[in-house]
């Protein structure tokens, strides 16, 4: 999680330049990760000096943000300093990942690594809404066990929800088949039930496929990668677009629908509402279907991956199909956005040496700049570290980075 | 022209500050466009000391930048202030757009008010590239002999060019033929040669679309809109995107390229070597041939609005299919961007009352969150203010405003 490390305006009172600039050494150390953060390192990245990058230590290792150990040398004259870490206890963010056929949640410290992971394995249609969010919010109590076990106190939560996500709400999921879901209500209340007598935790709510590609962003190794179209292949197609090293949320908080770009104005019905739609070429299902594989889920996608990886021809040619569809489509993202890269997750990460090269023979024909050339790098499989929950859990801990005066004490949970 | 009034940080030094708020005070007064711009309310908007706004005012009056007229009351208690305006003297832009069928001149003031307009319509296809520009260097030096007779200084010309540009050169143009042309040094070339022994005029360029997407940002009256996707039928079908206020030029500055976004694969032929390309079906040249109407260019653009105005069933047809068209790609672009608004502009600008609906009825069909209704006032045509010269004249500007000591004394051209 790289951040912007700019002081504040000449405006500000002291009391909020104080608290500012405690968010600020706390992301320098933060984002030198496994490196070795000193305060003489930290004074030269943020721009203070190392009196007050001393004083602004010294208090976030009072309130137990960082942590020090051992001694390093800078490199350069002068006496050693001691290495800065941020805290393995302490604040935490809780991810609740609610998709089609799993829940997945997480918990991640400052540093943003996941420290617990409780994914189930479940068929959450046909069911209603405010039961698969209970069930969720039994799991998320169990991973919270865990976490205080581990001394991480969760301040927030952030639910991960495949389909359209505004004020608090799930306004349409079409392959959950929810409408108007009240998702963060629902959740909250049932976490109360799971854990009576425990101070509430915020809820907020996202699309899965935004916090997919977030975490990508944050976690994934994308280096000098600042703006990248994410498209997710699950049940559905999730799509996200990150430009500037910022999710692009729309309007409405709808943008990166890329599964319902369309392929065929006349092709089949989709659950939206359109026809035609990638997801009715390039989504699981239809991939399972057209490569003649039974029984949907994550079996289904199993033996898929077990017949194109044995040469199986008719479901080596649904994969190629699938990414020749998904080329088409990503040709015309391309074309509209130039991004520096399009990044394939969900089933498309391990279908990749089999999907790859007919999605990036349309795109090379298509992208109108010439720039597209076939493994040229622009077309990548996602990490494994870029899952929503992970970046559900990450989004809940930027707000404790901003601005760490306001968690100093550990919440019960 | 809005723009973000904010002071710098606490570590720049006493000269760069001044500059930065002669720089704000410029364009407050100028945000004010035909209100009344007093001291008292300039400082109150930047959040600086009434003392300092009149000691950065006094500056900006001796130095040419601001004119000061009558008296004005502030509705406030105290004594009446003096209204500010921008010069309509001084450093000023120049635009030149290049365009298939035309080429068109622009001079803008410190208000971005348009002062002086020449535009020629010939047909710039099989001329070389260097005779296009030499050409447009003519039409160039008559427009700066009119801006030195309105005491009009240009500081910088901004080329705005159909294709892909970057690095100062036309990468590709298909329309015009162009590949690779390094327009900006052959057209300043050709300005030096058209005005010898002035002094030179730093030249810059960007794609058409761009500039023009930028225009009606600036002058459009779009109000709140911040986002959109602007879209202008020429003979290609050129587009660009704007977000928060901002261009997206995306990573090589080849975004907005939606004129080359597929409706069929296996459609037409395109220039830029893919095929059934939206420029295919919705493009000028595609449109007049449907429709019926013989001959390009503007004669045949106004024949067929001629002709659709008449209801002759065989163009309102035509405009109709190109509207399907539009609606159908642009479907894909509102799923992925969630955009306030879709702007249309071109030769699409009259044709709104007939392309208008279906379009509308595609993307009320196709837009997935629901959000999109017919009339609902998303998709727009775009302003007369808003054309690529006035947006390129205006980029010019923003250097001058951006830090107008830079430019204190008038250039000589």
């Amino acid at each position: 999680m790289k951040s912007n490390l700019t002081p504040l305006g000449p405006k500000a009172d002291k009391d909020t330049v104080r608290r500012s600039n405690l968010s600020l050494v706390l992301r320098a150390v933060r984002d030198e990760g496994e490196g070795e953060a000193t305060r003489a390192g930290v004074a030269a990245r943020v721009g203070l000096t190392r009196a007050a990058v001393s004083s602004l230590v010294e208090q976030l290792l009072e309130t137990g943000f960082l942590t020090e150990s051992g001694k390093t040398f800078s490199g350069q004259a002068g006496r050693p300093g001691t290495a800065l870490k941020t805290a393995r206890t302490g604040p935490a963010g809780l991810g609740v990942e609610v998709n089609i056929d799993y829940v997945s949640v997480c918990v991640v410290d400052l540093a943003g690594t996941g420290r617990v992971r409780l994914t189930e394995h479940l068929d959450n249609r046909g069911t209603p809404p405010a039961e698969v969010l209970a069930r969720a919010a039994g799991i998320a109590a169990r991973t919270l066990d865990s976490a205080r076990e581990q001394e991480l106190y969760p301040v927030g939560v952030a639910l991960a929800l495949p389909g359209l996500v505004s004020g608090g709400a799930v306004r349409q999921a079409p392959n959950l088949g929810w409408n108007q879901v009240p998702a963060e209500e629902l959740f909250a209340a049932a976490l109360t039930a799971e854990h009576p007598g425990h101070q509430e935790l915020p809820v907020r709510s996202e699309n899965e496929a935004n916090l997919a590609a977030l975490a990508e962003l944050w976690f994934g190794g994308l280096e000098r990668i600042r703006s990248f179209l994410y498209l997710t292949g699950e049940i559905g197609v999730g799509g996200a677009l990150v430009i500037d090293g910022e999710l692009l949320r729309g309007a409405h908080g709808f943008a990166g629908e890329i599964g319902h770009v369309v392929v065929d104005p006349d092709g089949p019905q989709c659950r939206c509402g359109s026809r035609g739609c990638l997801e009715q070429y390039a989504g699981q299902a239809a991939l399972l279907r057209a490569a003649g594989v039974d029984g949907g889920g994550g079996l289904g996608v199993a033996e898929l991956e077990k017949r194109v990886r044995a040469g199986d021809a008719r479901a080596v040619g649904a994969v190629a199909e699938a990414g020749r569809m998904l080329g088409r489509v990503l040709s015309g993202a391309v074309n509209l956005l130039d991004p520096d890269a399009v990044v394939l997750g969900g089933i498309y990460r391990n279908l990749m040496p089999w999907l790859a090269a007919p999605a990036d023979e349309e795109l090379t024909g298509r992208v109108v700049s010439g720039l597209w050339a076939p493994g040229g790098g622009r077309l990548r499989a996602s990490s494994v570290a870029g899952d929503a929950a992970r970046g559900a859990a990450a989004l809940v801990m930027t707000d404790v980075l901003a601005d760490p005066v306001a968690y100093a004490r550990p919440a019960t949970v």
